[in-house]
């Protein structure tokens, strides 16, 4: 039985998704997991202690996810686990750069660009608007192939643990064409359709990243990020679609986890997974 | 400092969002947050170890989130908790009947009724399923004000904390009305499609339920899974158009958290909270 | 020629199509049919008397069509029509049970569960309100099945009748599975949403009657009806999107009706019944 | 206590819903309502048979509803009416031209030309098409205000014979331009996406006429069929939208039927009418 | 090298794009185009004046697009053009019976009936509103077929110049069912929600004609605009659904120009057009 | 009278609006129009050939559209137009930098982003293709207020030369924060949603030029351009939403022309400019 660990510092979508996207139904008994967060919170001094709950646990592998992994508290958080000895993969939004430091030290990681940061002002974000961006955002990820390359990514590892292989730490930048690839969408218009979803929902950082460093007026930073949250709520709508096209012509790919891990996959709604 | 635990076992749509639900700009420094979980696995052993390893992080309040919070693993994690000192509460979608035992053992408990339970079937639920469903539900409990009666009285909780009182624990069974009220909704053909989408969400389990549990042909329950899924779809459809309604009158409530806690108001785009 | 009487009391939204589902292109030359109706009004004395005028016009079967047939109007209509010897079957949204009853005086009754009561309230109801939802309700059992089942267990007492047999007169509770098989639906994510908007037309009863015998505050039952019209309204909108589903892929199915009252099938548009 | 007779033969869609339209709660305690119907069934004869059945029930005044008024089966119908005594008015999707003769012979006529004639070809159209077809095209003259003039039509003349007069029977063209005066819709872009679904409406007749009396091929008349009703879809989407503008500013204008037959009005959702 | 000449009065939907449809990548080797314009305005001095500006750029074959050709301006300069020797076609969106006239004096033309007229009251006509009621009706004329149907008319006016014949000028009336013929729309459904929206499209100049020249109260007219560009609206979403129906089963017709001005074809996405 | 001399070389979607936009009703006394273009090609000689006839025509003013302005073409066209004395303005899609070396020729320009390169690749562009997208273009330009920028700093340039003023020739990068302030769009989200869609249709660009430009693989640049495309069909969407929203409220901007050039004034639909 391998054990998953997850570090969860401060939130991105991938995060709140990525641990049960190993397990779907439940039902895995090939690998148990273990997550500890801090909550929103990702300042570098929680960030340390929860990477320290999180060793003791006894991983034999961890996931430290988080926005911007290259500032303090997430840097704290994995080195802590690579000192202690724990095989340490990195999800972030960001930035691209931080892989090769990843690699001289040893670590993975996955760069989920199209993760884009909230609207992260007083005067726009509460905690509804909050989750309806992360619902909308979730979703994107989901039909865009996004979540199928991160999973895959740690199933592999898992496969790896269970081997009893020291694993390779993957280092990749989820980009638009492995997502898409990913997605398993069949129609070409679907495809074009998420791929479109993809531009729009990694365009989506560009005005918020403007609207909560840049601008100073609350005017127009509250604006800018309103239209960032349409933004993201139209790629939405624009991946709903895509689903929709693969439901008209009966041809939803879909890959559900065995008890024993591994992956079957089927396209007809009433057919049996293989 | 309050420090809140929440233990999650398994998943339904308000554990992703329910600590990121009290701090959702990172801000607060009046309280912080430590989340455990064993991922999907809800197993009593499994429940019993992440709630003795919340417990190590010495929480001041302890919530305890899952499906069916009557089956063995979330008994046993709240027994664990409760004997250990911690005011424990209980976060779950059912059953109702619970609220009484809990509050004969001295717990607290929310009902979370239209959280329903995923179509967690191999021939339809893969990882894309699952995570396509938690967006629909995510979206259909921020707006019809389900999430705004949960953080709530979540936040009542951390105000008794913070004043030094002993808390009370909530023992709650979240209505439709309950939640319309708290939704904010200000035009009533928004709360009305709000309200409907309310049903929707809740008869999901109906559907859900008869899949996962009483159907035995795999053409029927895979077909029964669709329907559902369909159904909260058709939800998520309706309170976006509910929030759409609140945007073309301006009139979205938004109640952001101070950096001290304190819950602001305001309703114009361009306005300042108060 | 076989003469097939319709007494409708008062309204469901099976009643003002029923007659027109055995004959939609007014060329059937092997029966003809006779309504007769009270309008909207079901008092005991009104639906006496025109089940006596009913009577008159000699009908060889007679459907008595009204919302809850347990009320004394459609109760003694019935009894009036069977009294006089003609064959009678129900048309009801309920009650169920009513079922059993009817067996035992020899009686005929189809039960339309998702033929749901209209939000009835002074405040809300205006004939432009009772208009719309009847129209969202029609299409909604239309594309579910449920005229389907309704219109065809007419047609075989019709081919008894013709055969010159005693009518073996149904006594059936329209079911979801039971409508979704007759709607002919060909795609199984359009069945799946046909499912969806048959569940929210069924629950569509529960609000409205709780708005209308239950709640006592104005404001609450009024803003019950309108979520309760929505309900109905979201489910017109599902099932035009599942017929949406059969005409991309040219799959609809039509079973016009022959001069001889044969039933004919076609799914290609551009193709000739058969 | 006035009675008001229906004479129904065959149908256009103003017929299934205009008795209802008068009472729609079934309060009124000042009129009562019989209808007769031949269904589908239009012929002379049948036609002849029904009217005397209708006059049998001793009608204050009668309605004659049909498609075509001018073809054999109507054109007894309100003779026989007539020459009985009793008041006779003609509601019907055409001729136009019919009027001056009624006028002439001292019957009334309502003329709906909105509400277009449906796509009657075997290779088109069976029960479900039928249905669904009714549907949308009671949407349409739901919302464009031409139940509102047919209705406010027939009121006034059950006020004339409650207060003893002689009626004097209407003869009206309902146009585009009364239809959406009488909508009550305040919105003047409501109003404008009305207009336009009104045109819509009644141009469907010209593509059902050409397909089922000039057209000879049949891939040519089924597909001209099936451009009709997607007209009349398109319509109903429109008026669709046209009643959500008023629900979006809550200004639905609300006409509730009072006990006593009087006439109440409402804009707001959450206010008693007047 | 053949060199085209449009002259362009005023403006039409087909004008904008009409030298774009025949090369719409800029890669044609076999002909070159010269447009002249002036703008909006279509006086007959004006429209002289151009026409002589066209004639000095020595086109084999002019092409004159005007609303109303029967006006003055169009009519000078179609005289001008036939009379320097140029051969001249008029695309115009009317009137019919002009073909005639043009017939008798050796001259093409093209009449685009669904090209509907503008709402041009200074009330509610601005440049935003003009453009975008153009980009809907650009969008209707695409896909419903009418650009097909003159785009290859010129196809072939080319062709026969680059043989080194005598261009045979069109007289054609671009009807309903020539266009959606040349639409190449392969879903039924699709092709008859294209002949809808192409009947919205024609019935605009209805209302347009009626609040530009009949109409004299300025509230009426203004309403009356604005339901024509709903109507134009309507038919551009229909179109859009018609093109998305064929994009659902991967057959989009396209037939790009070839470099040397073949027309090639495909019905894949990922395909090589032939 | 000023003359305004329009060069059309290749296609931008500002192009074909431009002129009509000075003059949307063709009533202007103040100013004419002419317009020379030679289609979508715009090779060096060409445009040559065409400046110089455009130059026969004596324009006060001249504009020169294009996509890349920096391309052989275009920069030709508006040498020969300045050597001429012609004040020369280029409209353009790019490059931003342009704009100083014009500055130092003394010629003006205005790059608009926004107006993104279309998918000009063989396997996809067709002529019908083409007429969609910029149908989508068309409508994204107007409702976000770039064409609102451009055209008002023509009418600028006119009023300036009507005053007998050397007019100041404009330098001007049309931004989103630019285009959305003119868009005089008034509700808060409409403008999110506008600004949204800007964002969009800029990036457009991106993947339209990775197809045309850098991908060599066909099925590869195919997919890119359906992509961009379906990012554009998703920006008119979601502008349309925008306009939407401004109906709801009866507050769409409307700035007529009059008859001498001055701009008008309205808001509601049913009031007089001013």
């Amino acid at each position: 039985m391998v054990r998953i660990g997850f570090l969860k510092l401060g939130n991105i979508a991938t995060s709140p998704m990525v641990e049960l996207l190993l397990d779907e139904r439940a039902e895995r008994e090939d690998m148990e997991v273990r997550v500890v967060s801090s909550g929103a919170n990702m300042g570098p001094e929680q960030s340390e202690k929860v990477a320290k709950d999180l060793i003791t646990l006894k991983p034999d592998i961890a996931f430290v996810t988080s926005p911007n992994a290259s500032t303090k508290g997430p840097t704290v958080a994995r080195e802590t686990l690579t000192k202690a000895g724990v095989p340490t993969v990195v999800i972030s939004d960001g930035p691209k750069k931080l892989l090769e430091e990843l690699k001289e030290r040893g670590m993975g990681g996955i760069i989920v660009e199209a993760d884009s940061m909230i609207g992260a002002r007083r005067e726009f974000l509460d905690p509804i608007e909050m989750a309806v961006f992360n619902a909308d955002t979730i979703k994107v990820l989901s039909v865009t192939g996004v979540y199928n390359v991160v999973y895959e990514a740690i199933d592999s590892l898992i496969d790896q643990l269970k081997a009893g292989k020291k694993p390779e730490l993957p280092l990749m930048d989820v980009t638009r064409s492995m997502a898409i690839e990913a997605s398993g969408l069949s129609n070409p218009y679907a495809k074009a359709k998420a791929a479109a979803a993809y531009e729009m929902s990694k365009r989506v950082a560009n005005l918020t990243a403007e609207a909560c460093f840049k601008e100073k007026e609350w005017e127009v930073y509250t604006a800018l990020c309103a239209a960032a949250h349409e933004l993201m709520r139209s790629a939405a709508v624009l991946v709903d679609e895509a689903r929709e096209i693969e439901k008209y012509g009966d041809s939803v790919l879909r890959k559900p986890h065995h008890r024993d891990g591994a992956v079957l996959r089927k396209r007809k709604l009433i057919e049996k997974p293989k």
